[in-house]
Order: structure tokens, then sequence, then C-alpha cells
């Protein structure tokens, strides 16, 4: 009974000292398996294309919170995600700060910081600013409170339309209307058949002009060059994006240079190397117990 | 009875309109005064050198928050700041940006991504980061507000040690211990002849080692030779400023240049231009009314 851990090197050094004050076995990459037959755990973000080398592997558990980089797995192999409690909150820390960013004109500042120019520019009360969410699941929840606090006048919106306190929700017979008010649009939707593609062309058309897009869902949600256009020809204003597509990110991608464009690589939640590596022994601990393992998933719910 | 603004172009021709539209005479620019015994009010930021030019001068108004840039001014002539409602929340909103832009390291990831590099790094959960807020008037009060809803843990220091409730406030006797525990220091205080010069190198030594810094006071309070030297020495991680010594920062200087720092041009609250001349026009008709000057400077505390 081992766990192959795919990694790269800070984290698979911090996992290796956690297994190793344990007792517990682990391998640090696919070079080092010598039985593939003793794989029973598999942790990663991305897994290797071909899971079928490892004949033994009952349990496929993803390094983050999200697991829609899984492949369809089969009966035998159970899928759970990291739990780590603060998540939420991290990457509504990082919502937050990227709206603030977008509203006081971060791009055009650190454009201007870069040629050495000091220039002042007129800025829009938070209370003027119209902030669009959408997806309200707990992260939304906490970014759409955290901004209301802040004066910031929020929306939502989700699948479900579902009510939310103090915060005006629309649902998809909405969509229209809740996107002709966002002068922020944020996404932190998850990945599913139908979010994929969403943020393209006709999106962007139906923004009012120079509106501005904060995107911590996922990369496979956005259209890339339909974003580019949007920024070259003004519907957008600016950016923010933690997650892209491709990703990582090719070190020449346009993306990078783009003045109204500001990436961060996917680090809107990063679990800390030994957290997680705790967390993975628990899992292990709950399948050999035979207990409920935690952050399991149920595979019923497409995220 | 006429009113001179000293301003760049754009405010110039915003107050013109306004004050076209109530019939109110307004001169722009010291180059358009041709009867310097006519200006009764001068509004502007930074005055003129020498105001003996202009002997009926009866009242001179700040167009920021700010009157600490003001000279002192004869019995004969008083000093108004302009009130705007929403300043303090638009300070406010700055200073939480910086706070969480310098707690995600943004400065790190804007250079890596002038790099093209994807590379993710640790984050410390915002609980387990001490913020210290020096200066507790409106705008710190509400930053401490709206840090803690965030959940950094707060602590606050001002001059007079009064308690706020929920936050944990030192005054001068425990300001080594106070710095002692800042992860990230904010400095909001006024500028008076104690804060001048207050951000040392003898300061930077008290903060834990790679501490991060937002500075939203005054320029003349940051010894600026000694945030480079506590920058390129590792005592700080990284800083933030909407304030420089000196202002506006020359296109040269090595502030907007060093990757550990991130400056914008003083721009935590921008009075909007057209809300600044009808402050301007309710100064003025109460002048003449013999009433109460909205934003009167008393002229005994200092700031």
């Amino acid at each position: 009974m081992s766990l192959l851990l795919i990694a790269p090197d800070r984290r698979a050094q911090a996992w290796k000292q956690v297994f190793d004050a344990a007792g517990e076995d682990i391998i640090l990459g696919e070079a080092a398996v010598e039985d593939a037959a003793a794989v029973t755990h598999l942790a990663c973000w991305v897994p290797p294309a071909d899971l079928s080398r490892y004949p033994n592997l009952r349990l496929l558990l993803s390094v983050g919170a999200g697991v829609d980089q899984m492949p369809a797995l089969p009966p035998s192999v159970r899928l759970a995600r990291t739990v780590i409690p603060g998540i939420s909150q991290m990457v509504r820390d990082w919502v937050v700060m990227a709206t603030l960013m977008l509203h006081r004109d971060m791009p055009l500042y650190l454009e201007q910081a870069r040629a050495g120019l000091w220039q002042d520019h007129q800025t829009r009360p938070a209370a003027q600013t119209r902030v669009g969410i959408m997806g309200l699941g707990r992260i939304g929840q906490l970014v759409a409170t955290s901004l209301g606090e802040l004066g910031f006048d929020v929306a939502g919106y989700s699948r479900s339309g579902r009510p939310m306190p103090g915060v005006p929700v629309s649902g998809p017979r909405d969509h229209a209307a809740f996107l002709g008010r966002c002068d922020i649009l944020t996404c932190l939707l998850p990945l599913t058949d139908e979010t994929r593609g969403l943020l393209d062309d006709a999106l962007f058309d139906a923004l009012p002009r120079g509106a501005r897009l904060v995107h911590a869902g996922r990369g496979a949600q956005l259209d890339m060059p339909a974003l580019r256009r949007a920024l070259d020809d003004g519907r957008l204003a600016s950016a923010m994006l933690d997650v892209t597509d491709p990703e990582p990110l090719p070190e020449t991608h346009w993306a990078w240079d783009h003045p109204g464009l500001i990436v961060t690589p996917h680090v809107g939640s990063v679990t800390d190397d030994r957290d997680g590596a705790r967390h993975a022994l628990q899992v292990i601990a709950a399948d050999r117990a035979g207990t409920t393992i935690p952050g399991l998933i149920d595979g019923t719910a497409g995220y």
C-alpha cells in the first residue's frame, strides 16, 4: 500500500518529510515507481494520461480543492479533493484584492510606473460601482459579503437563482440583465459542460462598455482570444486572471504583456504543502480503517 | 471678489464649467491674474511660494482633504480643506487593496509576469498575518474594521493610545512592542513635527524581518533612502506607497523600478473635479454670507 505523489520538488520534499515522520510509504514521481502494482493511492494536480499502468489504484487525490481536471475514473477508483480549513477565505481575499485593483485602475498605474509617470485619474466611489458575481457557492457568498461591506453595489448570479440575504440574485432567465449591470464581473463558477467557454465575445458584448473582468473560476471557461479582442477594442477596460487557458501560461504568451491585463499563476488558494500532506495521511488512514474519507467526491454533481 | 485656482488642466476646465454655470468668477492659473488685488480666494494643492502678491486674500482652500502642505498664514487669511463625503472610504479601499497586494505577494507575481514565469509560492492565511495600523483617525478605524472582517490579526497605534472596540491599541510607551508584531505595517498618521521622518532605519529595524510596509500617510514621514536599504537587505520584503518624498516622484527615481516596491501617485483619495468645484462654491457662498465655512481649519490642532 503506497502513495505515489506527482508534484513539483518543493511540495514533494515537504510531503516526504511529513510521510517519513508518520512512517508512511511515499513514492516521489512516476520515474521512481519500481512496482506499479504497489501503488494504491495517487496524489497529483494533473494526473498522468494513462492510469491503467496502476492496476491496484483505489484512490485518486487532488492536491487542490478542485477535481474538474480529473478524468472519468473506473468504478474501482475513488476520487477525493484536498480539504483544508481557510481555503475559501483565501480565494475570497484574492478576489477582493483583484476587484479593488481593477476598480482603482492598478493596471493603468502599473503601466505609468513603468514609464515613471506621476499622473492621477478620477475614481468612481465603490458605492457607485456595480459588481456582479457569477457563482454563489461558499466562496461567492464570502466575496459578496466582503465587497458589500466595502460599499460596492453587489449582485449575484447562479444557476439556481437561489436568494441570498442582502444580495439580489439572478438566474439563467435574467442573465442578460445581470450582465448589463456589471461594471466589474467576477467569475467563480465551477467548470461544467454549461460553463465551458462561457466568457466569450457574446458575453463581453453584453457588459457595459469599459467593464472589468475578474476571473477566478477555471481557465477553460475563458475564450482567451475573445478576451484579447475585448481589451483591445475597449469593451473591457481591464481584467485580472488567476486561471488561464492553457495553464500554465507559456512564457511567451501575449497575456503576460498586455497592459490591461494582470495574470497570477492560479494562486487564489495555495494549499500549504505540509497541510496538504497531513490531509493525505488522513485520507490513507480513513481508507485503511474503512471510515469516511475526508474530501471524498460522490461522483454525481459533475464538480 | 474672485477665486484663483492653481490646478492641472483637467481640474481647471471642470471647475470653470461649474463656476460659469453658477455665474461665479474664477481665474485659472497665476499667469491669468490681471489684478492681484481682486483675488480674495485661492484654491490649490501646493500654494505659490509668495502669497503676499495677493493683498486681499482672505481664504486659502486646499483642493484635497489635507492641509499639511500649506504654509503658516497671516491672521487675515483663513484656511479650509475640501470636504467630500466618501473620501475616507476611498482611502480605506486603497489601503485594503495595498494590504492584500503585499499579503498575496503581488510585487513578486508582477515581477514573474514580466518574465513570463508561472510559479506559485506558499501563502500565509490572513488569520496568521499580523497587521499594525499607525494612526486611528476616521480612516484608520475604517481600515482596522475592514481588515478585521477579512480575518487579519489587527492591532492599532495612536498617540493617545485611546481604546477601540475589538482592536488592541498601543500608545507611544508600547511603540516598540507594537512594531515587533507587525507583519504588515500601515502608516496613516497625519504629518506633524513628531511624525516627520518617522519611517526610518530604526523603525524598520524594529519590525519582524521580512515585514511589509503600506504607506498612505504623508511623503515627508518616509526616509526614502532608508526604505531602499531595508528592501535591499531583506528587513522589508515589499512596500506599497501612495505618498513619496519628493512628490511628484521624478521620472527617473529608483522607486519606480524597485521590484519590491509599488508606487501610486497619491490617489488614495481622488476628489472628483466637479464635486471639488461645488464645494468651493459653497465655501465662497458661506464666506460671503458670514456663515460657517465648510471644511474650515481652526488652526490649533497642527493638522
